[in-house]
């Protein structure tokens, strides 16, 4: 029973049917078929059979995969020092907040592989808000927009193992002409070379064992340094075949839209969190060495980069296998081919020796019943990821819900003055509100000890955001009332609170 | 410049170094080189790319990963209705909560596949917390033990397309002697069965386009009926070559450990959200018909087994390509392979021939020539949906965080009474947190509108958490004062309030 007197209800005892929560009875059993909020069940079994590779089973996102995401959130947000990069422009077409991702080059050794000078920012679309990676070809003019055919189709191509090209356009913010490659932007990502060849210096052809590269040296000292160096930093053969699946897949789908990759070197493929690989720079080579669209044939040249890309899957492979980019160095090969024979399954051997014979016409479809069963072991991979994901996302998704429940709260409770009146927060509906923050924050046990429950304030919200019919019983500071209300009319307490605020907060001459 | 009187602390011009946020200038530039704290810094490109996968690009979860996640999570938190199951017991071995999957069966005609009545509960482990799925087979006695070594092989067992068997054992709490086999729990599952051919009936084996099924039909009725059912219900190949991906997975991993499935049907198979499919019931056949145990030659036999599940399998291809149950009835599948060479690839058509040629030993190996290049295509997916899932954990990770620290603070704002002192909380530390609670919630315009503004509470809040050196101005609620205190301040005055308020709610017979 209820009554309501000059706004305030008073309590008397209520019947049977509704379960009600007191101050003193800190718990409540809910003993419903099926509760009528939400609530994470705790970490299903199959996932927990996953133990080693998520770390805990805690109520809270696991603890790698949260360093993971709040290491690419900050490279996100990353600002350049306006101080270190004085010459930056403000806008590049229509990016803005630019932040160089690499030194940029300053002398002219860097420009061997394809003539010009390059460099890599992050950026922000000025409309979108999205980050994205701008590869920027210093000093070049384009002499002929055919090649924007090929622009156009990289730009159709999505997959999960490629970094999408967005747009390509000519710009003179940067002081000179310059042909900008707009991608999507990968925080977190390294390159194949970094991850692996890291030991190498950058141009990957110099022997570490040798003061002078140039002088002859014998066999054996080759075969010996190659053998000495993988066996020291040996890769796990599984680690080589997830790479081989995903460069393959990538290839494939290029291919098949008659494209060439013309770029598939270690300094290319990008490595995210969780072993993906992506090709990246895709379709500079196109526009930048303009052969392709004044060739006689364009068709039987694409064929012919498809086939030079195979080649360097295979390069890539053996390179990988040996952990040296030195292995794929001319000479060093058939005793790099050896090492991989002695150390790695037939299969790898056979992949690598098939891609590196170009007097036959390869292709990614021949390479399949290498993989073979492999491909049933990636998929799993893969799928157990999706699992743990899932469950990750089940943890963390009511958070959002109330957070945004403890905000609305908030800018209700306490609110100093409303429409000139200072008593707002304190009267009506309100009032209603502040005892049930009380109820919610400021509980004591009977001997008058803060009561601190994580359990009962994500349960009294819950139950509030859902509006409820169980009722709660809510004591005035001065302990001489009591109200009973059920979550649903304090549900409508808070809308209507919020609301009134909410309309309030628009600007009066909007308010018609 | 600050000056600190009787414990309030006054405002004088700043130095210039330090950004000092007031209630004036309600935005705050933040110009450093990476933020000092986190946020979701929005949709990646190469995610946003994937809109029509992804529903919205909101800074909240996509809606239908939501609802799933929330379905899936009252699933596992359902309670049975104990008015409605009046005989299930309270505790089964260390279960307890069980709650019926299905209608028991009433009566013996469901007996039919392996001779014994099952049924199936959702139950909870009494020690882990964690929900499981038993399958319970009635008045069932175990004859030999031996067969406990294939469970021992199914328990260890782990692939993402597989229900892992976690234990079997005997119980009596039903009333009678049942064996019980644990699964793990997969909320919202269908079988293929329900999932794909609801039109037929259970059985599977009944035309809907004759009155009376035993009558002699001419050829071209069955195939009509066979074809026009097709044609209404066609699953897209795409779909058809995604099962049996996952299929092939499952029974590959099976068959590599020394083990047949026995139970490839399409009651058996069960599907999650996003096409996941998963072999349950494992286990059971080989305990049940202890045939493996007592054979002399108990590899032949599971060979045997291992060959059933290939015809098994393509029978279930065949069905799901004709949408039919029907089709795999012995006279109607030269009828219905017919169908399928009419309205699938060839490919299709060779594998269900393939499988079902029991004359030669087939194998899932001799199988992936015909997936193929498909391979590349569930893998593009699956690592997809993986980006998809990444970014609605970054999106929903720092609300968990925020919630926990609004709960912090309402633990301390407005206490109306801590250790017999009515002003503790409007009083030192807790005064800054007070008008900090102000400063964030309770902000006017200068023509004295409500401020709402969801990003000034998270940017707040996120100050604080990190307790940064930026300043902010509190004003009291008078108007005469105004504090400057740093977020790193109020962060200390946080965590020390929240301690004193933590150290109370401690029974005092523990305080030493």
């Amino acid at each position: 029973m209820m009554e309501n007197v000059g706004g305030t209800t008073y309590f008397y005892p209520t019947s049977a049917e509704n379960s009600v929560t007191t101050n003193d009875t800190l718990s409540s059993v809910n003993s419903s078929v099926g509760s009528s909020y939400q609530v994470y069940p705790g970490t299903p079994s199959h996932v927990t059979a996953l133990k080693s590779k998520t770390g805990s089973s805690s109520f809270f996102i696991a603890e790698d995969t949260r360093m993971d995401i709040l290491n690419r959130n900050a490279l996100t947000l990353l600002q350049p020092d306006p101080g270190q990069f004085p010459d930056l422009p403000q806008d590049v077409d229509n990016y803005h907040e630019l932040c160089p991702l690499e030194p940029i080059p300053t002398n002219s050794l860097q420009k061997a592989l394809i003539g010009y000078q390059a460099s890599m920012y992050k950026a922000t679309h000025i409309k979108t808000g999205t980050r994205h990676c701008l590869r920027r070809i210093h000093g070049f003019r384009l002499q002929n927009t055919k090649c924007m055919t090929y622009v156009d189709m990289w730009k159709k191509l999505i997959h999960s193992n490629i970094v999408q090209l967005k747009e390509v356009f000519t710009t003179k913010a940067f002081g000179d002409n310059s042909m900008v490659f707009v991608y999507d932007f990968h925080p977190g990502s390294e390159t194949l070379l970094t991850k692996h060849f890291a030991s190498d210096s950058m141009n990957g052809y110099v022997d570490p064992f040798a003061t002078d590269p140039s002088a002859p040296r014998p066999y054996s000292h080759h075969k010996n340094s190659i053998l000495r160096h993988q066996q020291n930093n040996k890769l796990p053969e599984a680690l080589i075949w997830n790479y081989i699946i995903q460069l393959t897949s990538a290839l494939r789908i290029i291919h098949v839209a008659g494209l060439a990759c013309r770029s598939l070197d270690p300094t290319k493929i990008i490595i995210t969190v969780g072993n993906r690989l992506r090709l990246s720079c895709l379709g500079v080579m196109d526009v930048i060495i303009n052969d392709t669209s004044t060739a006689s044939n364009p068709v039987g040249l694409i064929q012919h980069y498809q086939q030079e890309d195979l080649t360097s899957l295979g390069k890539l492979v053996l390179a990988l296998a040996c952990k040296s980019t030195m292995a794929v160095q001319r000479e060093n090969i058939s005793t790099a081919v050896e090492v991989v024979t002695r150390t790695y399954t037939t299969d790898l051997r056979n992949l690598i020796m098939y891609l590196l014979s170009p007097q036959q016409r390869r292709s990614v479809t021949d390479l399949m019943p290498m993989i073979g069963a492999r491909f049933y072991t990636q998929l799993d991979s893969v799928q157990t990821r999706t699992d743990v994901l899932e469950n990750e996302v089940s943890k963390e998704m009511e958070n959002g819900r109330l957070f945004r429940l403890l905000v609305k709260l908030g800018s209700i409770n306490e609110r100093p003055e409303f429409n000139m009146d200072g008593t707002w927060s304190e009267t009506g509906d309100r009032y209603m509100l502040k005892l049930f923050r009380d109820y919610v924050f400021h509980q004591v046990t009977e001997d008058g000890r803060p009561w601190l429950d994580m359990a009962h304030v994500v349960q009294c919200l819950n139950k509030l955001d859902t509006g409820v019919p169980e009722k709660v019983c809510l004591m005035s500071r001065d302990e001489q009332s009591i109200l009973v209300v059920s979550y649903a009319e304090l549900k409508h307490c808070l809308e209507q609170s919020y609301d009134e605020v909410l309309n309030a907060s628009a600007p009066t001459d909007n308010v018609t």
